[in-house]
């Protein structure tokens, strides 16, 4: 089992929500995995933005998790922002690169 | 903007939605994504297995877009199976790998 470490950072408009693992990932660790839950107020007006290093299916697994905020992004890097995966916000457009100032997610 | 191509493998208990392009992905593709709509009756009965390289935020748009499905999980070719991020169905847990044969995903 991996120990999982979440780090949330809370902006005017979303919520970063970076995870990190000293151990390799296993799909046994969805089974037992409680992410962080956003205050409720939150979830209904702030997006969240998921960043970290893991596998595909760690991510798929966050994408649900956060599925009912007002939309939700995944961190890129490359993009130095997030791209929008799901949106249920009509100012937040999926497909749409919001941008994310390198201090604003958790590197470790 | 990136052609993206899907092929769908229709199998008792999922299907595999396996995606690919020559180019390279951009955000800007999400805007107008269309990938193939399981039957209506497949979506409540089977799970999707999702299939491809590309970008964390394409799987994430996946993820979102096949949620009505009876479960979805992401192929990993490290584990020779699928590991299931959501489930609707008391079959089949999160977390679990479900065995893929190398030939029952499109590899191109």
């Amino acid at each position: 089992m991996a120990v999982i470490i979440f780090h949330t950072i809370s902006k005017p408009t979303y919520q970063v929500i970076h995870f990190e693992s000293s151990d390799l990932f296993s799909p046994e660790d969805l089974k037992s995995l409680r992410p962080p839950n956003p205050i409720a107020e939150d979830f209904a007006h702030k997006g969240v933005i998921l960043s970290g290093r893991g596998p595909i299916w760690l991510f798929g697994f966050l994408v649900h998790f956060y599925h009912p905020t007002a939309w939700l992004a995944t961190y890129d890097p490359r993009l130095q922002g997030a791209v929008v995966v799901e949106s249920h916000s009509p100012a937040v457009e999926v497909g749409e690169v919001i941008p994310v100032a390198k201090n604003d997610v958790y590197v470790s």
